[in-house]
């Protein structure tokens, strides 16, 4: 949880809404006058019974963090973080109210090979996943180059905002939305074919470049994209790679890179995202200082593995073991013969009780358990144990002190 | 989070008023009348305000998980479960307002087995950590003996709270709270020497078993700590393990075995703490499935990590290298010099700018980075690279192909 004072305003109107406030603790009602409750305000009401509300994401408590501490930290600082956030939002496909972000940031540094670092570890985590993934990018001077060179720059977030849906509307939709918003004609007739670019990511550079040419801002957007491509050719990449410059991200605070990844298996919209921020830290009172971050939505990872049937790969490439429980008298010969696979770093249970075999042969094949072990008294005398593969349905016999080498 | 529904009435009285309540969202006072408002009844207006609260503990939104998911889950079932639980506290040393807490349960088995293997974890996850722990158990149906036998089974909760409080309060201020709270002189007189019992845990379990003679409930517990007492004589722990009766554990649920756990170096109250629960489903309407866990307080044992300075020793067991930054010209050298360094699994990064070689040391000396490597000109000339050692200062020169034998 944060103070509610550091999370308004930081995520527009929309974001304000989605905020969860928690009802302060005790006689909450102490701050509200009768006049103030009868008046119904949720607004201002909500204001005087709730101090703090759940972390939306976790940039901006990272960014109160940095300002809370920058007497400690060593700049550049570079930190990761795994927490759950929350929206008030609708819960559905790929949205959820409450999700598990995993964070990447570098703050205090304006060098572009944040950015490549970043794009490394992406890189990696999908790879390590096995996921197919492209890394989209983009740079928000471009988008404010194209709409100074189209003569709309105070018109920069609409058209951000109109952009960053064409994959979800469609380009002749979001001409539409621009229209609407008022963007002139002449305006939207510029930017047509820019959101239209085709070609690999140097020719798009290159044509950019005239287009862009009369822009200082939109020219070290290009020069930007071209030193991190630069970098990126040097070292192969698993995932795709490309420049879409309809990556515009709703987020106001970016000011540099934008990044963006998607599955190309599944639909379920970004599993990775972020870009440069150059003021974030600013909305706290700590000016001038640059950072580069991105967020893994791992409740999206999740969906993609469980819709690639990843988990039940795993399952089946791991091995578990059961031991068969005979009862007190067998139980010290068994629970030995446990801590052996146990000591092999081998996920092993005995069943709990001394049920009868079927009962516990049907509960190590729900539980799809690799190997079942049996040791009664036969085994026991002899100093065997039965190694039944529930796979294969094969027993073999082996002894006690084999056991280790059969699971090596 | 979590429905209020779920979690009120289950941490008794003291644990409702310690749930963090969430505001709803959009017009939450759609459900309070004028008349609810300015009656200011602040307990139950919450109820009408509030729909979710967040988690208390994972304890009983587990068990409402397992009421709710009955029909698919494999019974007896094992999970483990790692997240954060709320308490509106007033936050102090070991007592925090969001904290991590690391559940392990098996419900569905009444099995003394399942204790024995939750102790065995308890000792591997301690072991593992480096910390000297002495892990205490008891059973709460020897208490509930000890309140027959001294003729006040009635008074069991008020006895076991009292119980609860030697280790902080001492021996004789709960004579008083006894005294205080009702319970006859002559309970005192039989409960005294019991609480007050010495030698090992056999020998307190025959003076216990001559006490407890005539209370059925009470040589059940006896016999049930017999059991786990056997299991664990026939492998040795890492941890000291005893036998303290005066381990109650505030929590009404527990019905069988109580465990808890502490450092034997840090005085920070209990790291780990459980027990069985014989009937924790009811309250969400499924009768008579037992279940015994224990869960490790993540947040207490960072302080204890803390307090050993152990993240200290990790750091410099730990090899971390810095690469140092000398512009455009070297880049393309050091950032191969960077992934042959990534590529052997070593932590290593670049000094993100081509600053002055003094401030990117300074900058190392203050990560505590271990190793930096330096490839001005001349190294590259000689297709060479320098190893700086930063706790010894001693410089070794080495060729580019030699350089992962040298960290290997």
């Amino acid at each position: 949880m944060e103070n509610l004072s550091s999370l308004l305003g930081k995520y527009g109107e929309e974001g304000d809404k989605l905020l969860f406030r928690i009802l302060n603790s005790g006689d909450f009602l102490s701050a509200a006058g009768d006049d103030d409750l009868l008046k119904r305000e949720t607004g201002r009401l909500s204001s005087l019974i709730c101090e703090k509300g759940l972390r939306y994401d976790l940039t901006v408590p990272f960014a109160r963090y940095v300002v809370q501490h920058r007497d400690e930290i060593v700049f550049p600082f570079k930190r990761y973080q795994i927490q759950p956030v929350w929206r008030a939002d609708r819960p559905q496909k790929g949205r959820y109210r409450e999700f598990f972000q995993c964070d990447v940031d570098v703050i205090g540094s304006d060098s572009l090979l944040n950015e490549f670092e970043l794009i490394k570890i992406i890189d990696e985590v999908f790879s390590r996943l096995d996921i197919n993934t492209v890394i989209k990018i983009n740079n928000r001077k471009i988008l404010s180059g194209l709409a100074e060179m189209s003569g709309e720059s105070d018109r920069i977030t609409d058209i951000t905002i109109a952009i960053d849906k064409i994959d979800k509307i469609g380009f002749d939709a979001v001409i539409e939305e621009l229209k609407g918003k008022g963007v002139s004609a002449s305006a939207i007739g510029k930017l047509r074919p820019v959101l239209n670019l085709t070609g690999n990511t140097n020719a798009k550079l290159k044509k950019l470049e005239d287009i862009l040419a009369s822009s200082e801002t939109g020219m070290k957007g290009i020069s930007e994209l071209r030193t991190l491509v630069g970098y990126i050719d040097k070292f192969s990449l698993n995932s795709a790679f490309e420049l879409d410059l309809t990556l515009a991200r709703g987020l106001n605070y970016y000011t540099g890179a934008i990044i963006e990844v998607k599955s190309k298996d599944v639909n379920i919209g970004s599993i990775c995202g972020g870009g440069r921020y150059d003021d974030l830290t600013g909305i706290f009172g700590m000016q001038g200082v640059s950072g580069v971050g991105v967020s893994f939505g791992a409740d999206r990872i999740y969906d993609v593995l469980m819709h690639l049937n990843r988990f039940e790969t795993l399952k089946a490439h791991g091995q578990s073991v059961m031991v068969v429980n005979f009862g007190d008298k067998e139980l010290d010969y068994n629970l030995k013969i446990l801590d052996v696979i146990h000591k092999l770093g081998i996920s092993a249970e005995i069943y709990p009780e001394p049920a009868k075999i079927k009962k516990q042969m049907a509960y190590a094949d729900s539980k799809k358990i690799t190997y079942v072990l049996i040791a009664g008294e036969d085994e026991i005398t002899y100093n065997q144990v039965t190694i039944k593969n529930m796979q294969t349905g094969e027993q073999v016999k082996t002894g006690l002190m084999e056991l280790a080498s059969f699971f090596k």
